[in-house]
């Protein structure tokens, strides 16, 4: 694991500007306070942050090329990422960039893309409040959960439920229960070629999340083990190749 | 299982017009020999054969919307295939849909879909007569090994070889040992949605392999295991969704 | 899969005989509610019982000899089965019997002996009637819910939460939502050697569970899944070995 | 993961001094080398040796409480640790330890306890030398694997072959090729409650393995990737539990 990652941020960053009550909660946006918790922690090196605003959508191949991992959070706006920027992104996992995809970014360009499913779920936000979440562990073994209990609660959030539509995650280490009645996969593995992908679904816009300190923890152990392996290895190529054994 | 299956041999149908060796083995083509040897088998109602030349590419709404189960081969011509009917086959994948991907359709665009990686491989053609493959069972309690021994030899064949650019299977059925010094996850499982994925490396244009009885067999066993399931569930879909227990 | 499965049902047998409650609910056992469902169905040759008060404790060479799936119901007399009859079973297993491990079985020893873990989990008998269990289907590719809605609701059950101290299932099929709060793994597929094991939650002593149309299907298309291959394939054995190849 | 990991390296620690050919190339036990190249690197703060012949064999509650990650060689006296041992290092990885198997610790009791399964397969030892092998990365982004080419060969080997009865690695890290025609899964990841297993195939008395520079690094980042978590969440238990939501 790389000892020294540079972490980059990508925010949608719209709801932050256009809903008050958004903007009432993250007036910086949701990805700064993500940030605040990482900078600092052991193995992180950079913390930075990028946006839908940002020249190139904030996804040039120069801040991919100094990323090791990137975090992102988008919901409004997935169509407005181009396919060229989604499928840079994808390239990059696929060369090793780990990918932390948080919330609504079930259904962002470069996640599909990766998983090669619909991503599809069902969703409910109920009343003003929202419902309660529980966040159960089911695999006390991943680094994802280094220093959690058994399970915690969110006690204010938007519903995910099954059916989610995802390929079946490498390591399934979150299931959440729902007050109105649904379960969800909530924290999913996959590694695609040289790159790790992390799933975690709480987060909202309109609810205060990433404060909680089990969800930015989950944040930075993921951050953590998506980290790129350093290896004597190429990037995945075709290739015609020549026999490694004598042939009669 | 479905007890009647509508199979779809999906053929590129090129090599077999255009290279002699190839015509030669496989007049009517690779996707008649598999289909002859499918057709009357328990749990198999209809053998259709689709090319790449046919109208809509044999990829019309109409052909998919009666294809329980499609094998697909392809090589030179992936890049003809157009992104519509790539997407298309994607599609009816996630809805139900087996797929079983032969040989060098690894780099075909509707398995690149459903993997969302590279599928990029090693692979050599080692003089006229190829090489020597062994294909191991890993997993003897796979529908896909029924009727086999532990292990079955290819005296002459194209190699492939790791690293081999796809998700982690599912369930890993088959590695390949190769005289070269190479080793492949020879055949491979995933789930997208409502429909499976089974990638199957051997056969290739100018050797006769889809004659060897093992090789059919698992064609045969794996569109078995690749028939969908019929649920009173419906389709993945996005949506808002009402509380199935009381609210406080 | 075997076209004609010898299925045996194994009862500890004990609470029908001794809580009036359960008597009451199973006159004749829960094994005999869920032989007569069985009974018929397309697949299914031979449906047996076995109890723990039988010879050899119902797991008599003979019997496991004959049997291609044994489904297990044990709870208050785990430690009654013999080490030496629990040796069999998980033997039996490797060689390719299909074994279905019905809820408080999660204990039992055979299947103890073949996940290699403790299987402990949390529990909740809550009031006369307990509470509400809603089991979401969460791979609707797998052939034990063919034929299901991608949920079903339990009204009074016993509650079973995480963590579940099992292995990783090879396939993750049911999840289950507790009233009380709580999430569990409620159906898991592992393979051991030749054999595939089944764990399935719902059904208590003193709830009427396996009279549910959508239990009894689950547990038929579990016995359908976990029948076992027909290979020409040896059982497993260590031993010396030629080499396939000629050496230099 | 724990930063500060204490090894515990077990060795049988017979054929070193019975076999002269052993003895010639490991005159302090194979574990003398592997710990010689574990102590002082990032992560490792204690390196500690045990015997077969030490008091309560090596694996006394002392040893095991203060141990985070063992690693395990045995080959001819598999039957002398005994079952109560046996079972101590078992319960101690389900509490957390990481266990690594060496070679011919596949059919250790430890092992066999935490698999659930027979674990065997077939071997060879080709006249004098041995024979050639290739050990192949299939996954790139396991911490296994770090710095690490995509293969390394290992010149004179025992052959170890397929069918091995393992159940389903959680991940599959590596492959082997053998000049004999075989192949093997040579490099295996289990996930038992709180604890990590690996199993690596290379090492054998009677050839200079553990002197490989890949080997020894591999053997380093499976010690890393097999200490535990440190987390505020009990050991697995068994117990009636309180509703966490209100009931009606």
């Amino acid at each position: 694991m790389s000892a020294e990652i540079r972490v980059t941020l990508w925010n949608e960053g719209i709801h932050e500007k256009e809903l008050p009550r958004c903007k009432a909660i993250y007036p910086d946006g949701m990805h700064r306070v993500i940030g605040a918790y990482l900078k600092g922690k052991p193995g992180i090196a950079e913390v930075n942050y990028a946006e839908l605003s940002d020249p190139e959508q904030g996804l040039s191949e120069e801040i991919l090329a100094k990323t090791d991992v990137m975090t992102w959070w988008g919901h409004t706006a997935h169509d407005r990422v181009t396919d060229e920027h989604a499928a840079r992104v994808q390239q990059r996992v696929l060369e090793g960039m780990g990918l932390i995809v948080l919330h609504s970014g079930h259904m962002s360009k470069p996640f599909m893309r990766l998983m090669g499913t619909g991503c599809m779920l069902k969703w409910r936000e109920y009343g003003e409040n929202g419902e309660r979440e529980r966040v159960w562990v089911v695999d006390p073994t991943h680094p994802i959960v280094e220093g959690l209990a058994e399970s915690f609660e969110l006690p204010n959030v938007e519903m995910y439920g099954e059916p989610f539509g995802i390929p079946k995650p490498d390591e399934l280490v979150f299931i959440s229960w729902f007050q109105g009645g649904e379960v969800f996969r909530s924290g999913c593995c996959w590694r695609r070629e040289r790159g790790k992908v992390f799933y975690f679904r709480p987060g909202h816009e309109t609810f205060p999340i990433y404060y909680n300190e089990n969800v930015v923890k989950v944040i930075y152990n993921a951050v953590r083990w998506a980290a790129p392996n350093r290896m004597a290895m190429p990037a995945y190529v075709q290739g015609n190749t020549q026999p490694l054994e004598k042939m009669e």
